[in-house]
């Protein structure tokens, strides 16, 4: 049975929990305390080069990072990713902005807001977030106002992997509110089959509000 | 035939001009005068809502974003990326790196130094670009000293993608000399049949140093 490396609070593990959901996969889970320094240690290292999860380990003892990657690899063969290389490259396309735009936006800023770093970033690193964070929606808003979901493929791994973050926009200080057609598609996500909706807050983790070792 | 919407002095373009040229696949090349403005117009947004190069279009007009989703098309079928699932899942993995680490650390910085905006930057938010830089590089080094390539699967678009950039770490005041395991496969890398040399600095657009629209 495949293992996934996971901390509970973090939604890049979130993205592969919730395919493994769709799917119906069971998995076992080994979660790693990363606040409390368990992403540093050499045996996880040696197993993560970034230290950080999730982390995917097969039975053989392969193991694979990156939740997108993982997304790729785990969807292959069902429906989550098409197999036409066309197709297949639009979804890639959106995991790539996702990467970028979100990680770096939304995905940093509510990490802040959520562990009280907020209060001990400057005013203009908030704001680079912020900008970074609003343009994101921006582009999404215009992209969905006349989409159902991200590619023209229905309900893909793209959608999971943008949906992690940009649902919970609202948790980084940004409302959804100005975004209708993101909020719609947010609904066309949460409908579907086994869905997931188990979140977890970092408060249950004491050492989260520290900064990563 | 293919055409590539590009910015000569964009490392990201060069990603994609160095495939191209490795595959020996003729294409043609449209500018985009970004920092003039020319990827927010009305018509380059039609083609990619963030309004950044490279886009890749065919012949029938459909078009594709994000150089790492571009690569991920147009290597199909070729040895720069595996057919094998798991394989291309650890290309994947490294491309997704890139756009998270790299994107975020080396490229932004890289930026900000050649074309004169460091100056306008806060010694905070520089001091955040140069930390990620050295993480990057640190977890590139421990990774290539036993390694020849990022995967197990020669040189394929994973290498490509973290060169594009990783390569040029010393443009953005963070030398290469304390990784010479990255100076090596920096070396590799370059020595590919049909590199890709042609490097084209940001003063060669006049625009470069304003910021972006």
């Amino acid at each position: 049975m495949i293992t996934l490396y996971d901390y509970l609070p973090s939604k890049n593990g979130y993205k592969v929990r919730l395919l493994l959901n769709h799917l119906q996969r069971p998995y076992i889970t080994k979660l790693v305390s990363i606040f409390e320094g368990e992403g540093q240690t050499e045996e996880f290292r040696r197993k993560t080069p970034t230290g950080a999860v999730p982390v995917l380990e097969l039975d053989d003892g392969r193991v694979l990072t990156e939740s997108n990657a993982i997304l790729m690899y785990l969807a292959e063969g069902s429906s989550f990713l098409p197999s036409d290389v066309w197709e297949r490259a639009q979804v890639a396309r959106w995991m790539f902005f996702e990467e970028d735009y979100i990680q770096n936006g939304i995905a940093s800023l509510r990490h802040w807001t959520l562990t009280g770093k907020l209060a001990r970033r400057s005013d203009e690193m908030i704001a680079a977030k912020r900008a970074m964070s609003v343009k994101t929606l921006t582009i999404l808003e215009r992209w969905l106002e006349s989409r159902t979901f991200l590619t023209a493929c229905g309900y893909t791994i793209a959608d999971i992997s943008v949906f992690a973050y940009a649902s919970r926009a609202d948790e980084a200080g940004i409302p959804l509110s100005p975004y209708p057609a993101v909020q719609a598609w947010v609904g066309r996500v949460r409908a579907q089959d086994h869905f997931l909706d188990t979140i977890y807050p970092y408060s249950i983790d004491r050492y989260s509000s520290g900064e990563l070792p």
